[in-house]
C-alpha cells in the first residue's frame, strides 16, 4: 500500500516477516503515526492479534502464518509444541476464519513437509517458503479481488463501506477496497462514504487513512448517518468485508454491517462483500453458527484519553454482526462475482 | 427529574427561570458534572442553544419561550424589538420544530395580552405567567406521554431507544423516557438499551445518566450493535422522540433514528414516536419538507480532548434524518396513541 509520509511516499506492507521477526503496522496508532510492532516470539504474536495491534481476517490469518513459522523456525520447536502454539493463536479471536484457516495451512503444510522429506526434518528455508507462499497468494488473491470488483464500480459510483477491510487488514490491496485502489488506477470518478465504525473507529481512522494515501475521494460518515445519504440516494453500492463467510452465504462481519445491508436491501442498493478464500468457512452451514466475539467495554466508555461512559453504566460490545445471505447481492473474490447461493463453487479452490 | 448527588437525591428541571435569568442544566457537561448555565440575555440563550447546553425539541422551545420573556420583561423592549429577537431565537436551529412552536406562542400571546388590556400595556407579572404556563404544560404533556406510553411496556420488556429523548430533552418527565419512568413507577421490570448516538453520544451521556438516576436498567451499546441485538430477538420495542412530525406522520429526529426505524420493521418490532404537541408541524405535508441540519465535523472528528480523525479527512455530519410514516407504530401523545395517518386528529389541541 501506498504511504504518504511527510517527505516522500513509500510503498509498505501491514505485515511482514523480517530477522525472525512477525513485524506490523501497529493499527493501534494509526493515522496519528506510523510505528512497527514487533512481535518476537508466540505470546507476542498473540497479544498483537488479541489487542488489535494487527486486525483485519486475513491479516490476522497471514500474521498466526509468521507466528507458528517463526516458533518452527526460530525456536525449533517440536511439532507438538507447534500445535500447542496453534492452539494459543486460534484461541485469540473466535470470530474472523482467517485465522484458523491460516493456522490450519500452515501446520498442515509443515507436517507434510516433514513427512515428505526422507530424513523427517524440515529446512527453516522450507517452512519460511511456506508462509511466504500464504502471504503473497492473500495478497495477489485481494489484487484479483480488486481486479473483478474495480468492474462493478462506475464513473461517478458513490460507494459506501464500513470498518476498514483494507490493505491494513489484508496485508496489501485490501478485500472491500481492493476495487476502489484498482478502480483510482484505472482513472475512474468515484466517491466513497466510510462509516466511522464504532467502537473502534476503523473507518474513521484506519480506512480514512488509506483512502488519503491513495487519492480517493472520500468522507468519514458517522454510523448513523449512512441511512440518511441512502435516503437521499447518494449511495449507490456499498463494498465490506467478511470475517467469517458461511456456506449458504450467511456472513459475519465487523458489528453494523447488518444494519447496512438491512438498508441498502430497503433502497434497493447494491450490497457486496469481497472475501479472500481464506475467509469462507465451508464448515459451517449458516450464520447461526457464528461464533460473536464480544469485546472490553472499554472499548466504547473511552475514546483515546476521554472516558465517555462512567464506570457505573452497563455497556454491551458485541464485535461482530451476522449477515444473511439473502441481503448480500454478491461475494467478490479472485474466481469471479458469486450469488450467496453460488458461493459453494470456489469450495475447492485454495488460496 | 431526580438527580443523584454524592450526599443526596434532589428533584430538579432542565430549564427554569430565576431571577430573570434562563437557567438551564449545562448538557454538555453531562455525565461529569451538574452545571446550571445562566442566560442573562438574548445571545446567551441563541448561544445556549445553538451550541447545545440545551439541546431536545421541547426543551429548546421553552428555553425560546423564557429568552424572549426574558427581553420583553427585563430589557422591556418594544414589541419590535421582540419579533427581532423571536427572529435570531428561529435561527439559532432549524430542525426542531418546538423552538419555532414555542416563540410563536410567547409572541402572539404577548401581542394578545397587549391588545386586549385597555392600556395597550402587559405587566411583567402576565408575561411571565404565560411562560410559566407553556413550561408547565409541556412538563404536563411529558406526564401523560409518559402514562399512555406506560401501557405498552409489558412486564420484561426490552426497549431499544436513541439519543436522548428523556426530562434533559423536555424540562422533565421526557418523551421517550416518559413512558419508562412511568412503568418503573408502576414496579414493572423492564431493561433499556441505549444507542450511544454518535456524533454526540447523547445515549452514551445523557440517557444513560437519567436511566441511572432512575434506578432504571439499561446498557448502553454502540448504535452499530442495535440490528445485531434486534435480530437476536432481544429488543421487543423501539421508542424514541421526534423532532418535527409533519400532517403526514414521516418526522425527522436525530441521525441515526431512520436506521432504527427501517430494522425495527425488518424485525416486525413495533416503533413508537412519543412527542408533544409543540413537535408536530401541521404545516409541513411530508418529511421531504423538512430543513435538516448540518453541523460542524468537529463533533465528528473530536470525542472529548482526542482527535480521532485528521484535519485533512473530510467529515459529514447531518444531526438529523427523515423516518416515513411507513415505518411509525405509534405516536404517543398526551391524547392517546394514534397511528400516522391518525396524528391529523390532535391538529386542533394546544400544548
Amino acid at each position: 500500500m501506498r504511504i504518504k509520509l511527510a517527505d516522500k511516499t513509500i510503498e509498505m506492507h501491514s505485515v511482514w516477516f523480517e530477522d525472525n521477526i512477525v513485524k506490523l503496522i501497529d493499527q493501534r496508532y494509526i493515522p496519528e503515526r506510523l510505528e512497527v510492532f514487533e512481535a518476537k516470539n508466540i505470546d507476542d504474536v498473540c497479544f498483537a492479534i488479541k489487542e488489535m495491534v494487527v486486525r483485519g481476517a486475513p491479516a490476522i490469518g497471514v500474521t498466526a502464518c509468521y507466528g507458528i513459522v517463526q516458533s518452527a523456525i526460530y525456536a525449533l520447536e517440536s511439532i507438538e509444541k507447534i500445535r500447542e502454539y496453534a492452539a494459543k493463536l486460534k484461541g485469540t479471536r473466535p470470530t474472523a476464519y482467517d485465522l484458523f484457516y491460516a493456522v490450519d495451512f500452515i501446520v498442515n503444510s509443515i507436517q507434510q513437509t516433514v513427512a515428505s522429506t526422507p530424513e523427517r526434518v524440515v529446512t527453516s528455508e522450507k517452512i519460511l517458503n511456506i508462509a511466504d507462499e500464504y502471504c503473497k497468494r492473500i495478497v495477489e488473491e485481494c489484487y484479483y479481488i480488486g481486479v473483478n470488483g474495480a468492474e462493478l464500480i462506475k464513473e461517478n459510483s458513490r460507494i459506501l463501506t464500513h470498518c476498514n477491510a483494507g490493505a491494513l487488514a489484508t496485508v496489501d490491496y485490501g478485500t472491500a477496497l481492493a476495487p476502489m485502489r484498482i478502480a483510482k488506477k484505472q482513472n475512474k470518478k468515484f466517491v466513497v462514504y466510510a462509516d466511522e465504525t464504532r467502537p473502534r473507529l476503523q473507518g474513521a481512522k484506519l480506512t480514512s487513512w488509506e483512502l488519503y494515501n491513495e487519492d480517493i475521494e472520500h468522507y468519514v460518515i458517522p454510523d448513523n448517518a449512512a441511512g440518511y445519504y441512502m435516503a437521499k440516494g447518494e449511495i449507490d453500492m456499498v463494498i465490506v468485508g467478511g470475517d467469517r463467510v458461511c456456506a449458504n452465504g450467511d456472513f459475519a462481519n465487523k458489528i453494523g454491517t447488518y444494519e447496512k445491508a438491512v438498508l441498502a436491501k430497503e433502497h434497493n442498493i447494491p450490497f457486496y462483500v469481497a472475501v479472500p478464500r481464506s475467509s469462507i468457512d465451508f464448515h459451517l452451514e449458516n450464520g447461526s453458527q457464528i461464533k460473536i466475539e464480544s469485546r472490553s467495554a472499554d472499548e466504547v466508555r473511552k475514546v483515546g484519553d476521554t472516558q465517555i461512559i462512567p464506570e457505573y453504566i452497563s455497556v454491551l460490545n458485541p464485535a461482530f454482526d451476522v449477515t444473511p445471505a439473502k441481503f448480500v447481492t454478491g461475494y467478490i473474490t479472485k474466481w469471479g462475482i458469486f450469488k450467496p447461493e453460488e458461493i459453494y463453487k470456489i469450495q475447492n479452490e485454495k488460496i
